[in-house]
């Protein structure tokens, strides 16, 4: 969350990019948050998945899908991917002028705010236990979030790499899923974790299996934290104090998609993931 | 199994390349089959895996790869990958000027000798099973490579594309990759797959698992194949009929590894890959 105030066109759309699919879970919740804004949404499926490459490498990535979306022309971006916003959210915002928005900020604070509450009620604040990519795990960027918003909470984290290829595969439901996600959500239980962070744009496929393994390994519910809808708020929140402009008013927002692989399979998911009808899918070349 | 009659210098090595860690089970088998020669592997690991993406970006990511490869000198290419092998390898033995050899041929020839073992003991041919990436299968790669050697075999196949993320990550024995196994042998198993083809060479590391589960779903031993090591046997045959020159006499063939992704966790991992000292990692950058 930074980047030069507002510049361009208000009709301009807001870009939206992932490494694939999982940043659709983010476009979902900003047509809700501000439907009349128009998104360009990015996914870098021939790439995918990020959350198992390099810093090095997920930097020259981010790189290549920001100059493509800021090269159509859109007024503000945002980063749908936890593993390109753990470690290129400062230097995109730096590059490039215009602002520029990553998920980990807001979904910490939803942590934080679900960790209070549940706290609030149990008389002593749990731990937050955040599920993500391996890159985001070992940037600990969401300790670090956590960390500038309270000092009391602690984070716990688990790297949990075959989330990604699960929901790619469109496997989110039945024992192998159960199984996997129990691996992951095991650890964090037993380190003491009342809140869960889904730190991946992908994990909100996967959110009633994370719900119903979290409650069983722990003997109670336990909140399960999406950033998605945080990060759709905040964008709403910088359109209200003007530091993004508005689209104009009465537009109705439009929604474009763009892939580096061919679309046929990303547009019959992405329609799943939407839960709506279909935009249009188009490839592109990255350079 | 193409390309033109053998070119360059005797002492140049064999080009290797794979989308990630998967080739090396064919570099251990040639270190075995000949030891003389130089290899130079080169691992797709910024791009990995190859086996969820289209046909068409499958080929310009071979293209590149081998590209590299040709200009660093190398004597011939041997492309470690199914996904490859299924859609490119044509492509690439047309468009370069040494010889190309895919794992898929070499796989297919073991198979077909496996099964007509199998049909000699028990007085009726099985169906060959192939398991193998999205890519692959799709591709039709293995029927067509069995229908040139046997018109009475049949073959069905099965996309299994959790099993790679699985061995990147390491977890290769224990219940969850049992279960996933499972899932992906159950039905091959269903129709009748009397033998086991390990589709893609990242798959020879969970062959422990897939041989059990194999044989607890059929009530007997099921062979499980795997091309690597009949990859190898081809290129000595190359070497010994002159369709590809040998090493110089006495030469001790060095091994030398590429990756486009940072080598750390590469190199960690294909120690375990390859059962032996390490090799030098390189990091490169394709264009």
């Amino acid at each position: 969350m930074s980047g030069a105030p507002s510049i361009g066109a208000a009709a301009a759309p807001i870009g939206v990019f992932d490494s694939g699919l999982g940043g659709l879970t983010v476009v979902r919740a900003l047509r809700g948050a501000v439907p009349d804004e128009s998104l360009l949404y990015l996914g870098d499926t021939a790439r995918v998945p990020y959350g198992t490459r390099s810093a090095e490498t997920v930097v020259r990535y981010a790189r290549s899908c920001s100059r493509e979306l800021v090269a159509r022309g859109v007024k503000a971006l945002v980063i749908a991917c936890n593993t390109v916003s753990a470690v290129a959210v400062e230097v995109l915002a730096a590059e490039l002028d215009l602002p520029v928005l990553g998920v980990i900020e807001p979904g910490a604070e939803a942590a934080v705010a679900a960790a209070e509450a549940v706290g609030a009620a149990a008389g002593a604040l749990p731990k937050i236990g955040v599920l993500g990519t391996q890159g985001t795990v070992l940037s600990g960027a969401y300790p670090r979030a956590v960390a500038r918003l309270s000092s009391r909470l602690e984070v716990v984290a688990q790297a949990a790499p075959l989330l990604v290829p699960l929901v790619e595969e469109g496997w989110v439901e039945g024992e192998v899923p159960e199984r996997v996600v129990e691996r992951y959500v095991d650890p964090l239980v037993a380190e003491g974790a009342g809140v869960l962070v889904l730190g991946c744009t992908h994990y909100p496929l996967l959110a009633p299996v994370i719900a119903r393994v979290a409650e069983r390994l722990a003997g109670r519910p336990i909140p399960v934290v999406d950033g998605a809808a945080a990060t759709a708020r905040r964008v709403a929140e910088w359109i209200r104090t003007e530091r993004l402009e508005p689209a104009p008013a009465g537009a109705a927002g439009t929604l474009e998609l763009l892939v580096t692989d061919l679309p046929a399979s990303f547009a019959r998911l992405a329609e799943s993931f939407l839960g709506r009808g279909e935009a249009p899918v188009a490839q592109i070349d990255l350079r």
